[in-house]
């Protein structure tokens, strides 16, 4: 059987959904929204991949599948890439009526889902559900790492510094430009959030601003329950899938350098869908291991909606979906199973 | 017959050659030197392409083909990348003793080559020479489109305002971060260099840096003998090769969409290799045309490298290696026949 | 006399105005508007500026010296400093009604206005008019230099491209972070702006909005009717009042650095209210003159505000006002008279 | 006694403690070095300030007044503000054969004093000395809201996170312009630096770099012995001298309101001495303090310098020297007595 998926809101996430569900061999993509015209259904029409109208009254220059509700009535499940607060509305207005099973983004308030996720820490609780949040694109980037760790020595306690890019590489409008602007809020949201899916970790966020575009880096201090050496948690690291060791002896000293490399490897618009960590900034120090990582926030989650949408189908396990979207999207795949991990996290 | 190509200075328009060689029919990529290791090195070697050792003292954490000498050895053209100066000092010290036939690139002297290039402009007067220079990224765009207009309409002078990029999307070392550069001296570097391509146009040049890093953009400004109308400028600049109209319209407002249109098209690394110019921002005032164009400062000499590679080897015409070059990577082909530029820019 | 001024809008240019009018002799500032509480009016407060409630429902930390009709009949001159278009919403609302003189300033339509204004090119077309309008910090900085060479030589066109700063040093939100817009309407509105000062010269000007925000910074181009030689050229703008020759060769090589000296300069809030121009750039080939500038839109303004407020009262002479302003504000007064500027300019 | 002051290096913080030297009635300053020429000899030379020749062999468009051995011989004590690591070549060389008194910046390295500085940490500790560092920006910024909490509440353990501005704004050549780059030595060379001033802290610190130029800002999460309510940490933060509680809801919403608002103040260049604290950030949760906090690099290690000048001249208490630098800069006083602080420190 393959799943029936229609992605709406064909934006940043929802174009790059799209182009996975069309890798997928499980998946078909029945079509996309169109709601104004520009570039992006522009290229969507150029591929192929029909485009249905979220308003019959408009026009365009491009043919035309169907309405929503065509689309709707042709789908398994909806992959919602709306602008928040679309998705509850959407959820509310046409989605329950409708019957469909939807996920959501991040940007939605957790409730929209009857849970979050992030594949490689709770997919099995995801299992069967009509509506799932996968979480943001930082979040995401906490969860694999800090819910791997957690898995293997115990995580007693997170202190987390998120340095935001403040807009999306094709965003020509937001700034700023030369300023830093702190999220005044203590914890950022960013802690509660990761907390939908890492509930009994104790976690506190601060997240700053910053006039970049590329990627979002994170200065992250884990106190440990039991402690590695520097080498062990390295190895580690360097051996969980949809995580990437990255070397600043290697030229990658900065984001920059990190998409560049992400460019030459030949992904789709060069994206970096793992969590880049870099080796020399891994340190532990009594029961506090350091490290920083980046995460490219147009690209991280793509991995995870795609697995979110076998759960909530319930046609895959966790590993065989996870490994399944890895060789198709190119990720890495690690090298310890991801039995270990999954079962540590289902028996807390 | 196959030309036997080396790739000398694997760095930004390196790799990217590099790349274009091996999606050639008629050239196989002999090898591409290496000079200290990075992530370049670390994407080069792990895509399979041989790496020569320009220092035969350095060893690399990757296997090593050879040396320069042998690269060169087997090579019937190298392509020089390095930075500027570097090519004419190889020039000197290796290939010409090696006699090997070489395209240098823009950041190099005028002089290094018998001749300067760009394809779409002076293609038949390089066939057959050994050492020919592809013009800088700025050059190579505003000879595509001054050429063009010139064989149509005849360019009597031309003003343009170069707003340059201060450094290229993997640079985490150049600034200005806040500031806007004005080159002092008048005219900049690119009039003159212009020139080596259209000597017969009178062409003055200003420039300025900013703190941006996806693509330049020209404000052009010419003079025309025969004047079209708007509609004939539009129609004619969006039949020609290797540019790229786009709408302002259809979200394109600024070169951040532009890039973010060329990832949305799969093209490797989310290179653009046309001249985009913008269809509102085209008028004709009296006799004077105006335009603004970007350009793809990392990748828009990729194929006039390619093509150039064919001239000096003398094994295709003008319009069958652009056909082949367009072909093989993408790059749009025009509408109108490339005869009617070629025979224009040859008669004057 | 003295001359009672009142300032609406105590933003960036408001508050600038505000305290430029505590330094003249000839006036005195009743006070500004206050609308939302924020940093701005702390500190006006702390000055001891008398502050007027645009509505009278708001509550504030501070103390509110009267409403905003109370301002209005206290006052000879309203410096209307609203964000467009709210000086033409205000004019018909209040300043209308209550028979008060204004000054305007350059981002409403000229209409606004019984004249648009820069003291060196028309001030005494202004004197006695009860609604003028000071153009923009662009078109100010364009009327000062092209209205001067016009004077000199005579300019039978002009052709600028503007490479203007996104958003002022405060703004926090503006973008774009990295990308070059252009704006796409030709001539941009620059040029038609400046013929509401200098109407018989025909002008061409093409803008790009580019991520910075210390300056915006012009390439000129003029086509000369008289040709004096460079040195002519050099010496004349660097004795003309309100204009400031740079040098790259002592470090000011952006505008970066421009904004440096002003602030080592200890003029209030590092402000240039002159323009810069860097006198290497200044060239003469044939007939046309070229050069670049650099305008501190926060500031350069000021003493236009000031000068409008002397020539609707009619109380100076353009030369005696702009004399007090220079020397009150620190500005640059020149070598030359304005005496031959003005006339030059009357006699048009 | 007039203290007689010479500043040798006269760059971003060279000009600005020569400009507070001129401020204070108990010292004079003698002159300052040239080295090239450039804008900020040319503002030195108007504002009458004396140059020394570092080199007697250049020759200068300025007057100058002596020789380095000169300038070094008229003085009590030098400011080395030299670009690192010149201030130890110059210790060596010049200052220990001269027998002069020399406070030096914290771009040296700490033994190049024989105790690092912070006013209201140690100055007791500096009292007398030869040759003392003032240590840099951040470690200033860090030393004082550390050290003052610590004074009154205990500090067990530290963690910061430094997000640094790249570049300074008048610099045109450093970048990076769209990246965030890491330092991967983990602790960053700040926390062993403010461990000069505050030995007996644990202080982990992780720091980037971002693309902005105009402050530092760092999130701080304390450990405490003794915990205050939110509202206590407030008020004592608030009330102590050289540090500025700042509120978002009154619009200083980033680090650019921030330096707008200094700029409003009148401070010579728009500096802001103090350390910017947001009031809403700061935040007691569990035995945990957290705040952000901004520091103005380019300014506030100046009154330290003055009051090392003092320290090392023993020429006034540290209370007496606090409050005249704070008087004559315009600094917050703060409302508690800086005793309490003092005593504490010395108690240590």
């Amino acid at each position: 059987m393959v799943i029936k998926v229609g992605v709406v809101g064909y934006g940043t996430i929802g174009k790059r959904v799209a182009d996975a569900v069309l890798l997928q061999p499980d998946m078909e993509l029945v079509g996309v929204t169109i709601n104004s015209y520009n570039y992006r259904m522009s290229s969507a029409a150029r591929a192929g991949i029909r485009l249905f109208a979220l308003s019959s009254a408009a026009s365009f220059p491009v043919p035309i599948a169907g309405t929503f509700k065509d689309l709707l009535a042709a789908c398994d499940v909806i992959v919602d890439c709306s602008p928040k607060p679309q998705g509850l509305k959407n959820k509310e207005q046409y989605y329950l009526p409708a019957g469909v099973k939807v996920i959501y983004q991040g940007g939605e308030k957790a409730p929209v889902g009857q849970a979050s996720f992030t594949a490689q820490c709770n997919y099995e609780q995801c299992v069967g559900l009509d509506h799932v949040r996968v979480v943001s694109c930082n979040t995401t980037g906490l969860a694999r790492t800090i819910g791997a760790i957690d898995a293997r020595w115990g995580v007693a306690s997170a202190h987390v510094t998120l340095i935001r890019r403040a807009a999306d590489p094709w965003d020509s409008h937001k700034g700023p430009i030369n300023a830093i602007v702190p999220e005044l809020r203590l914890p950022s949201h960013h802690g509660p959030d990761l907390q939908t899916i890492l509930p009994h970790i104790p976690i506190m966020t601060s997240a700053v601003i910053v006039p970049t575009t590329v990627m979002h880096l994170h200065t992250i201090n884990l106190r440990l329950r039991n402690i590695p050496t520097r080498e062990e948690a390295i190895a580690y690291l360097g051996g969980t899938q949809r995580l990437l060791l990255v070397k600043g002896s290697e030229g990658l000293v900065s984001t920059a350098e990190i998409m560049d490399m992400a460019r030459d490897s030949g992904a789709k618009r060069g994206d970096l869908m793992e969590v880049a960590i870099w080796e020399e900034g891994i340190n532990v120090v009594g029961d506090e291991l350091f490290f920083h990582q980046a995460v490219h926030q147009e690209s991280d989650v793509v991995p995870e909606n795609i697995d979110a949408i076998r759960a909530v189908m319930g046609s895959m396990s966790a590993q065989e979906s996870m490994a399944l979207t890895n060789k198709t999207l190119g990720i890495y795949a690690g090298k310890q199973t991801t039995t270990v991990v999954q079962k540590a996290m289902l028996t807390k």
